[in-house]
């Protein structure tokens, strides 16, 4: 299977971390939806990244699905099967995902417009949203296993302190802090670090 | 378990329409993360909707993380299990994820800004992801189920069309303006319709 998508995403990158601890061997092109809009439309017409290129050709998007296709080829999850401790794992993975999602739209205010189009109101709803997020996950880490949970906390944490590191300040968030530097340690984070280049198997 | 967040959400709505397909009995409260911001943010404070509060009150959000805690809890699924038979209906929730997502920016864009603030060449980018998401739709809706697959993307096409109509004309679309009207006329829809009311078991 082929990972289509920079790994400066948060999205990308719990994908590609995921598929090396489901002991999944892929493939990895790293497109930008933006700079190679066109090439990655080849692929994909959305142009949303991760895009998973599946053996058989089927096109699949969104991370959380990407994820669930993934767990079925390898016969095992990377979260709890008993309803009660799914519901506290998936409770965490929410906050994560959301952490991202607010963090990215922040990224994008700033990045896709140009200062006078920028909307004030909007950038400080998002960023109370983030931090509501950080602070429900500051809460979880010290009890945080290296499953989805940790997997997305970490690349959502990681995502944050390289990209809108004024927005949320490290210093308020030492239990994150800790966590991070544990999983940035491990090599399936290591081998899809943050940033542009390819992950390497 | 009580699901919170407006039936105007395509989110929302999926989860709604879901857990009456699963069985599982639910309480619905239909608040805004916009007008009831502050009431909406006791229950989670990162103000997402859908948020799922669980019997043990576990406070779950993102629409797909509550379906498969809502799938543990109810033993069964709405997507096959075989893996390749799982990747064609993911790939066809996912294309139906992203046409809901292009056309919320898109919302968002035109409701939360004024017209000064609000930029052309973001609104063009997110038109063309919505119509490609669409065609695959369209190409998709003849042989649907009324899985996850039919649900995602019947919810998907009503919210557009109530909410872009300008943007993805149904004259194009004609295989999802019939899989719509099929699907909207189930009782799990018509107890959960697009708006501001309330779910009424």
């Amino acid at each position: 299977m082929k990972l289509i998508g920079m790994l400066d995403s948060p999205y990308v990158r719990r994908v590609a971390i995921s598929l090396q601890l489901l002991g999944l061997p892929f493939e990895h092109q790293s497109l930008s939806v933006f700079r190679t809009f066109g090439e990655f439309s080849r692929t994909n017409p959305v142009v949303k990244a991760p895009t998973l290129v599946c053996d058989d050709g089927t096109v699949l998007m969104d991370s959380t699905l990407i994820l669930q296709y993934a767990e079925a080829l390898a016969g095992r999850s990377l979260l709890p099967a008993e309803p009660q401790a799914l519901a506290r794992s998936l409770r965490t993975v929410g906050l994560a995902l959301a952490a991202c999602e607010k963090a990215v739209q922040i990224v994008y205010e700033r990045g896709l417009r140009p200062a006078d189009k920028q909307h004030e109101p909007w950038v400080a709803r998002v960023t109370g949203q983030l931090l509501a997020a950080c602070d429900g996950l500051e809460q979880a880490a010290p009890i945080m296993d290296m499953d989805q949970t940790g997997v997305s906390t970490a690349v959502a944490w990681e995502f944050i302190q390289k990209m809108v590191p004024d927005v949320v300040p490290g210093a308020r968030y030492p239990n994150l802090v800790a966590f991070s530097g544990r999983a940035e340690a491990l090599p399936a984070f290591a081998a899809a670090p943050h940033g542009d280049s390819t992950y390497r198997a």
